[in-house]
């Protein structure tokens, strides 16, 4: 395998797809597939394919074809799925209830394990098992239990000083829905960002000038 | 303005993010921003932020800085958010639901204009006040009217066949919460994919090698 600081951003943020349409391949009773087809499924070149399993040490003997299961739990070891990592939620609003009751979230590499907000009408809630916790508890919580990521699913105001508190309180990766530029203060943190309105504003040039 | 079809993916992905922040020196009493201080609060380089802005015939004078109301209306004319498109929605469970009110859709280009879902428990609900309508009238209600686009939050394996039905009722984009690859079928129509367990998988491999 490469360093990891060499392989591109646009071949990670390939991995989760081959991951997903190997899964597609294995419901379908698909048990070996070549380069080509994997590639016509991706809309890439088998050469690209074959470059981007090569960033991983490569997978298979190709003239025969890739191991489907295989290949997908060789993928998903690389993804780190098999992690659990523990994750909290902060914000349970609609969207953050919504993530937390949509999501799979054992089987892409995390642990759901507890939800805070400070509106005093929510922390009567119960969502997947979990009672939302009061804000307030987040220090103590964090200090007992060491969660390694949290999804922000509050308003982006809200956002720098919630941040501040949970990189103090040893959170290093960060789910954001919030809209708030986390790398700006914090370039080393793992962020992936959700920019729901970016996606549609995308959406709208695309039909505009399509 | 190049043509459309030479302005990279990436440069178009900017704009959303280049509109937001323009927004947020709005807020913040900002009349005037420099490329330097612009490409600093985006990550880029000034000679990005310029190339980018070439792109589309340029703004504003360089020396002198940007007006950044005027900026940030330009991009927004761009990205067609004055087009309010009528826009539906397939699927009004949680996500459906939680996407429904929490999206300012006025301000990104479209019109929540009708919500559908075949379970016959969710055609009670009122959300936003839309009343969420059977599937069954679909065909009826875009024949009447005509909506451009519609935000697919149902599970993948009902989605190929939805998707076929929309696009023979005039459906010409997707925001695609669903996890099904619309463009394989479909390469010309405009589509904008969620894949929030793609995101989240990216996370893991960051949190996982960083």
């Amino acid at each position: 395998m490469k360093d990891n600081s060499v392989i591109s951003i646009s071949v990670i943020k390939r991995l989760p797809r081959y991951y997903r349409f190997l899964g597609e391949l294995m419901k379908s009773g698909t048990l070996r597939i070549s380069s080509g087809e994997l590639s016509i499924r991706m809309g890439l070149t088998a050469s690209q394919v074959r470059q981007d399993f090569n960033c991983f040490g490569g997978f298979g003997q190709q003239g025969y074809g890739y191991n489907v299961q295989q290949l997908r739990e060789e993928i998903g070891a690389i993804l780190g799925l098999n992690d659990r990592l523990e994750l909290i939620m902060v914000g349970a609003g609609n969207l953050g209830r919504a993530i937390a009751l949509h999501m799979d979230f054992d089987s892409v590499g995390f642990r759901l394990a507890a939800i805070f907000d400070n509106d005093k009408a929510l922390t009567q809630l119960t969502i997947r098992g979990l009672k939302v916790m009061d804000s307030a508890l987040l220090a103590g919580y964090c200090k007992e239990n060491r969660p390694a990521a949290a999804v922000l699913c509050i308003p982006p105001d809200k956002a720098p000083e919630v941040v501040d508190d949970l990189i103090s309180y040893g959170i290093r990766g960060f789910w954001n829905f919030s809209h708030y530029d986390i790398h700006t203060k914090y370039p080393d943190v793992c962020v992936e960002n959700v920019h729901l309105s970016d996606s549609l504003m995308t959406l709208s040039y695309q039909m505009k000038h399509n």
